[in-house]
């Protein structure tokens, strides 16, 4: 395809995107098609001859956009804000479009720098000293991941140069609360460490937060029985409640047996862009790592998570290999991003964040976040106003964790309940919401924050949740 | 930013990307800023309010552009040919105007399937049988990692579920030739095993392929010390001179001994879409796992790296984290592609597969190929009839390692030479090549394959080269 074809056809789906985004409102949230209706539509064989654009223009009606849950919509609370801001998406397209290739700074100097000015500018806005440095990873499951690659390297005095992880005399030990984001569990058993060797720290009963006298038994019970603490991961708005565990506490806990601390900030992170928000990251500054995705509730598009760490050195020293076709002059002067993470070879991501800041502006940015937590607190007021609703874990941010409870129905038969309004509401194609388990029952969450979810979108959603919990 | 204001700038950009495409020739292939230089450039704190697009464009102009080498340019010979088609840009902008959101096959079914379908085409075009499973990583990097990971836990006896590596009772080595990709290092050293665990196997002199009798004996030697020979890599075309591991014969040994084989074929998989190139894919049918870029020689933007497995069950019982957030009514219908690697969260990359394919046509792409072929081949022989010019290894593919030897240079005085005049060749900004190590002496990888090198650029490098060389 040359530069002219491309220019055609790249404002003709320009057009398509747009229509698409403005239209996105009425379509159903929920994707509609049954699995292998998409594939059945797609030809066997890939075509030996080129194929007009015009028939994936169809495919793209047809079969890929009612094939997606519509988290650009309204109507879209689930899982988590998955926002894809327009400015954002403006600079995922000049990143395909000059198609640097990141491997090394010398690759390309100004996707290395741009990715250092962004990340400065985010280190800034979150209120974290300059002992921080951060780099984007594609998702919080890689960079928590990396995290507790650095965790074990530093507990193991750096077995990476010997006989690794499977040389260590003493098995080393990982911490988090029951409550942590499934990455974390993945992530200890890829980094090496065994399912047997993760612990689930008890949690407050009310708040959900893991309680760091709890923390302190369990690491002190593992010494004993001679393992090593070896990292505590510290979630700061756990997936299931938004549940904010005490970290300073527990870094103080870590600290007393020299564990690495990485919080899982992915979702909550945005929040520390609101100086009335800071206090819940209180103590953040103590832990040795940090993960957090733009790319939810803040909205840079998917796929910008930052991570950041105070030992960079540390952080090089396992994830540095450099070979000699990949040897500059320049070398000790930049930073290599190949050395802060799992891929060599890595995308302009930079340009997202870059063009999102620049084109929206951090106010604008800020108040959209402050209307979401707003939107929160007044539906978690209704739902506690109403008879048979109940709020079941403190409202920290966005999100909202309800049940209908009507008289008399209680285990299994509510779990029914609950999973069939809550399919109803899904099924309705007017909202979507995520049912998810809570001390063993179901219930819902109501993760508010799609970019485009405006107060009378929230008041229809809890009409909407009362008319079908009542009839489902 | 509305989609009306998308509109009007996302016309203006696709301008600005149609216009930087038709001009790349023109520019210096390899970046001209000095470190820093891009950086001083951008405001030192995040936009309050919204700024003007046109001050982006100037940036793009002023630094981004000037800020990286430019691989699309027909003057591109680095370390490997990393197209981008424009073809498959267009999924790329799609892909971010939908912004779907790929964290279960609920989420964005479309996402799924579309994943499953091109990588079925891609399997069959490379003459894969449909043992094999195929899923999109962002890089061979990761998709190794992945691989040694399910490498790991098979020969652990699925350690993960237990006490982890590091329960182990015999340390579990990995073995690759010397001249295999740094990410195997990275892999081996990032999944536990430890540097002392990972065999660098002896190869031969001339075609520079590691020798299977040598993989059996350090295999047999580990076994006989106590040590698990758990996984082999073989690189079908290594990083620096493109050499040919036996697959076959390596999966022969590996058996031998129950080690998982996984195969390096990142950038030469391209390769695999020609019949006549398959016998050097000879054997590799018998492999567990096999990494080959699309985003490198064939042209699919990165990142679009392809992992093939062919025990998927095994793969997903060490990937898989499923919380009940996630969980629905379709999972047993379906493919989970977060169980297939490490991200939760992924991007609807098929869709760059997918465009591309379908717009450039598979002839079209293979045409593409062929060509750069018998440009290497035309290079080699130039090159080989030039005195005081040696090629160095076996010209495979498309990838030509040369040296010019002057009369009595020899030694520390010949690298000298070597870096000099390859040096002054990138300094030109004509042309771009990368200088490599060979057997203890820097040499010169002309990596020919970008997408616009046509055979009159090529032979103004070999012009280009030779000039150089005699008063770099």
């Amino acid at each position: 395809m040359t530069p002219e074809e491309f220019r055609a056809a790249a404002h003709e789906l320009v057009d398509w995107v747009a229509d698409y985004r403005l239209g996105v409102a009425d379509r159903p949230v929920q994707s509609v098609l049954r699995p292998g209706q998409v594939r059945s539509r797609m030809p066997a064989h890939a075509p030996a001859e080129p194929q007009p654009l015009a028939e994936l223009v169809t495919m793209l009606n047809e079969a890929v956009v009612p094939g997606i849950t519509q988290t650009q919509s309204p109507g879209f609370y689930g899982w988590f804000p998955s926002n894809a801001a327009l400015a954002s998406v403006l600079g995922d397209h000049v990143s395909s479009g000059v198609a640097a290739l990141g491997i090394t700074w010398q690759s390309a100097p100004a996707l290395t720098e741009v990715e250092q000015v962004v990340t400065e500018w985010l280190r800034e806005l979150c209120g974290l000293s300059d002992a921080w440095r951060g780099a984007i990873q594609d998702t919080a499951s890689t960079g928590t991941l990396v995290a507790l690659l650095a965790a074990r390297e530093r507990a193991s005095g750096m077995s990476i140069d010997g006989g690794g992880l499977q040389a260590c005399p003493a098995p080393l030990v990982v911490y988090s609360s029951a409550h942590c984001h499934s990455s974390v569990e993945k992530a200890v058993l890829l980094a090496g460490f065994g399912r047997d060797n993760l612990r689930h720290v008890e949690v407050d009963p009310v708040t959900y937060a893991l309680r760091p006298e709890s923390l302190r038994a369990a690491m002190a019970a593992d010494l004993a029985a001679g393992r090593v603490p070896a990292a505590v991961v510290a979630a700061i708005g756990t997936t299931g409640t938004t549940a904010m565990d005490p970290v300073r506490e527990m870094c103080v806990v870590a600290a007393e047996f020299g564990a690495w601390v990485h919080v899982d900030a992915a979702m909550a992170g945005s929040a520390m862009l609101l100086p009335e928000c800071r206090h819940l990251f209180d103590g953040v500054e103590l832990a040795d790592s940090l993960v957090w995705n733009p790319h939810k509730w803040m909205g840079t598009i998917l796929d910008c998570s930052l991570l950041y760490v105070r030992d960079v050195d540390h952080l090089v020293a396992c994830m540095s290999t450099t070979p000699p076709y990949l040897r500059s002059q320049a070398d000790d002067d930049v930073v290599q991003f190949k050395d802060w993470g799992i891929p060599l070879g890595r995308r302009f991501r930079a340009l997202k964040l870059w063009f999102h800041l620049h084109l929206d502006g951090v106010q604008a940015i800020r108040q959209r976040l402050r209307r979401d937590l707003a939107h929160a607190a007044w539906l978690a007021e209704a739902v506690a106003a109403e008879p048979g609703w109940r709020v079941l874990a403190p409202v920290q941010l966005q999100t909202v964790c309800l049940r209908h409870e009507p008289e008399g129905l209680t285990g299994a038969e509510l779990d029914r309940h609950t999973l069939a309004w809550a399919d109803a509401v899904n099924a309705s194609g007017k909202a979507f919401v995520s049912p998810s388990v809570l001390d063993g029952r179901w219930m819902v969450r109501v993760s508010i924050g799609a970019e485009a979810t405006e107060r009378a979108d929230v008041e229809a959603l809890w009409a909407l949740l009362r008319e079908t919990a009542l009839s489902p």
